[in-house]
């Protein structure tokens, strides 16, 4: 018998099954295919852990370079593609500019058949950062730059393409650990309307432009950037612990901490708590550390609260050189390959998602033409 | 105690609730906000309609020519979309051109906050007719049409931008019904897509570019193309019979038929039928009525299965000069209505919809180096 009692936002229901990922065992894990993200962050690269996610094992050198060579040859965007992006006005969330830009490249290049779905998940990822890349520096200073950029990794190529910049090792190994811990989350908001959409049958493109539409959203990837700007706001711990005292005692949410899954701490902090203090060092602002740190430790003598992966992100990004609209288009470019491989893992086995609906309106009623209303 | 059992496609679990719609109820009814849509789509035009869905009751005569006046002024597109539509191919999927139209206008003219919602969805109604009108007659002919046309209804501008004539009465009236009937139906795939997306306080563009992504999946939208060329087969009742008996001998699924809601029968075919009936009188090939009806009888006897609001809508859609790629995105034009509906719902009372998953994946393994693959 089907519970069918009211579930507000669905919480504690379970919608399907994933061989993807595992959230939150044990209070405070984080696993893509059994792997601990920890240990991927740590020594991975983004490429191998989208092949872990898309095609379900660690690729070997082989692999792993076909992939990379596969995926740097889909950087380019059709010109068609180009055009809209230049059409884009330069003050428009950048979420909706990858959303137009990846619903474009769906009417380009359509994904044929379902045979060619690992070819169009590559080509969405590939294309992604090209998408963000060609319409900031564009809409910046009117640049027209080429997207197939000379560095080996998604993490180098994107870099250069949002600083203008040759990408120094340690910030490109900074963007890699943050793409792969933003890289897939389980049954999040975004990757389940992927896979709602997924489920009706629909096109790949279809899937990753409804998921960055919910990921635009400040409940979900919009959090990082909100924690940039709570700590842009104080010049020093003194001050961050005065101001967010100020905040709790007007009952303001204070952006990044907490999870709804995470109980004890979000295993995706420690890493990226460790690449903003790294990247801190020397950098201008760079007393935005010690101010997370106090709000840090605030937070949790006072409620209990810790922070999780968008705290200690947002300055890690901001060190490295990004400006804060770029904080959630990045989360995106990295989420994107958790979509893909949950489109897959949905129409492998697929059934529509149609739930029900409590109905709370007007009883029948006789239709009054409009004479007698 | 929430059941926490794996319940694929969510079938039978209540994921909130609505005041909008009831489907269902007696194994027969459609009722929009307590009226039964027979009636509506009897004695109402569309924008009736779309009044009584997005504001809850159905208007007075001032408050109808206000909100028609309304949405004619909303018809033009600005040339930076235009300029988009342009770049699209001819051979592109029109629900691919709807789902990047409404993406695009999202940036030019992007929601502002939620006071804006109703301007927001107003404007989005009365743009989509104009999107899918502007891009078919560009690439059909190399129009530049006009889509502010003097139509004083949605029906009457869609009916003369995709035929590119001036409608007759009864066509127009045909058309008013057919998008009232498909205005909205609950939680279905799509809808429930674009309150997912909301449900992260996500803007409405995105909602309705991912509830376009959804509908255009052969399991939900697609269906009353997929009638359309089923009936399109046969030239007479006998062939017709001959060939479904065949289809169903080899286990093919005869599009149009049955309903996972509807039990008796589906109440938006009654209406469908009459019109294709009325409207095959003096048609080039009206034979595809009795067609219709022919495989009508012949489901019904050899597997009791009703046919759904798809079946008798392709042919009427094809008897009003309607091509069939058109019959998905005159869905789409309809159902953005129920879409804003939902949107404005689920924000007055979110929540976060974030289901669980059943993890059916490797256990935890250790980190291999690339060398050690």
């Amino acid at each position: 018998m089907v519970e069918t009692k009211s579930t507000a936002g669905l919480r504690g229901i379970i919608a399907g099954s994933t061989a993807i990922c595992v959230v939150g065992a044990g209070g405070d894990n984080l696993r893509y295919r059994g792997y601990d993200v920890e240990d991927l962050a740590e020594h991975a690269i983004f490429e191998e852990v989208a092949h872990l996610l898309l095609y379900g094992h660690l690729p070997t050198r082989t692999e792993l370079d076909a992939y990379q060579k596969r995926l740097r040859s889909m950087r380019g965007l059709p010109q068609s593609l180009k055009d809209v992006l230049e059409r884009i006005p330069a003050d428009t969330h950048p979420m909706d500019v990858l959303r137009t830009g990846v619903s474009m490249l769906g009417t380009l290049e359509p994904e044929q058949d379902r045979s060619h779905q690992d070819e169009t998940a590559d080509r969405v990822l590939a294309a992604m950062p090209s998408i963000l890349g060609y319409w900031y520096r564009f809409t910046k200073s009117g640049e027209r730059v080429d997207t197939a950029t000379p560095d080996k990794t998604i993490a180098g190529q994107v870099l250069r393409l949002l600083t203008g910049r040759e990408p120094s090792d340690e910030r490109r190994r900074f963007l890699e650990a943050s793409l792969i811990v933003y890289a897939e989350h389980e049954f999040n908001a975004s990757t389940f309307t992927a896979r709602v959409i997924a489920g009706t049958l629909s096109d790949l493109h279809s899937c990753i432009t409804g998921a960055i539409g919910a990921l635009r959203g400040p409940l979900h990837g919009g959090a990082n950037e909100a924690a940039m700007e709570l700590i842009e706001k104080f010049h020093s711990p003194e001050q961050a612990v005065a101001g967010v005292k100020q905040m709790l005692a007007h009952k303001e949410k204070v952006m990044g901490f907490g999870h709804a899954v995470y109980k004890r701490r979000d295993p995706r902090n420690a890493i990226l708590k460790r690449w903003s203090e790294k990247l801190s060092k020397g950098a201008a602002d760079a007393h935005l550390f010690p101010v997370s740190e106090a709000i840090e430790t605030f937070m949790w003598e006072e409620k209990k609260l810790f922070p999780n992966a968008d705290f200690y992100c947002a300055s890690a990004y901001h060190f490295a050189g990004i400006e804060t609209p770029m904080f959630t288009p990045l989360f995106a470019c990295a989420r994107a390959s958790g979509w893909c491989s949950h489109v897959k893992e949905q129409r492998a086995d697929n059934k529509l998602i149609r739930p029900g609906a409590e109905y709370v309106g007007p009883e029948p009623r006789p239709f009054v033409t409009i004479e007698n209303r």
